[in-house]
């Protein structure tokens, strides 16, 4: 069975609860981890929370990053959502893991969009080039 | 064993392809379903691709609703990510269902978030009087 999307699911326990707060450095750790993972970057949203915490997320051509930090936890959600062959979430992941500093991590690794009747090549999202770049 | 959010993975398969290709009828109506689960919506970004397919999350105070469509194959991955007690999620998926035309869907419901040693009551995303609305 083919599948259309890649789902890494993460939680990072035991962050460094300062980082977990700071919102212009998960963002750009959020966007440099998108890079190193071969993904193409087409927007990206963070948000600070009072009195503490950080909603955000990276639209990728190939999906999303999207990430919530509980400073007051030291746990921080993550979600890598990638389609195609040419991104590796795991770098992402890995990257993520030393900015935070977590001493501890939870991972699942989920199939999205699981086809049966899919004959020849899967069509994953259109890769840079083809992206029309409308925000709305 | 207590958790600071709930995620409900969505796949909706045999949609109407022609909805999964509407990018402005895709942001109303995932704005529009945020709202009826009771979220407090703080941002939405929704990008269209070429040849066809629409990506895009709502931020909400109390996490994300993010979508991604590949109408090709009338398929939507759609992720319901909460906390609190006051956002029903399955108010989304069902509004979104019917919006979609989905003939088929698939769910798995998980818990982000596990934490062992709360004591008291557990903190979630302060509602939206605590935003700071800070957009980076």
């Amino acid at each position: 069975m083919k599948a259309l999307g890649n789902h890494v699911l993460v939680e990072f326990y035991e962050c460094d609860s300062d980082v977990l707060n700071n919102c212009e450095f998960i963002e750009r750790e959020m966007s440099q981890a998108a890079k190193m993972s071969g993904a193409t970057i087409i927007s990206s949203n963070f948000h600070t929370f009072e009195p503490h915490g950080v909603s955000g997320v990276v639209i990728i051509a190939e999906s999303h990053l999207t990430i919530h930090t509980w400073p007051e936890y030291n746990y921080a959600a993550v979600d890598l959502f990638t389609c195609g062959d040419s991104v590796d979430p795991w770098t992402a992941f890995s990257h993520l893991k030393e900015m935070f500093k977590s001493g501890h991590t939870s991972t699942i690794e989920m199939k999205r969009g699981q086809l049966h009747d899919i004959k020849g090549e899967l069509k994953h999202k259109p890769n840079a080039a083809g992206v029309a770049g409308n925000i709305t």
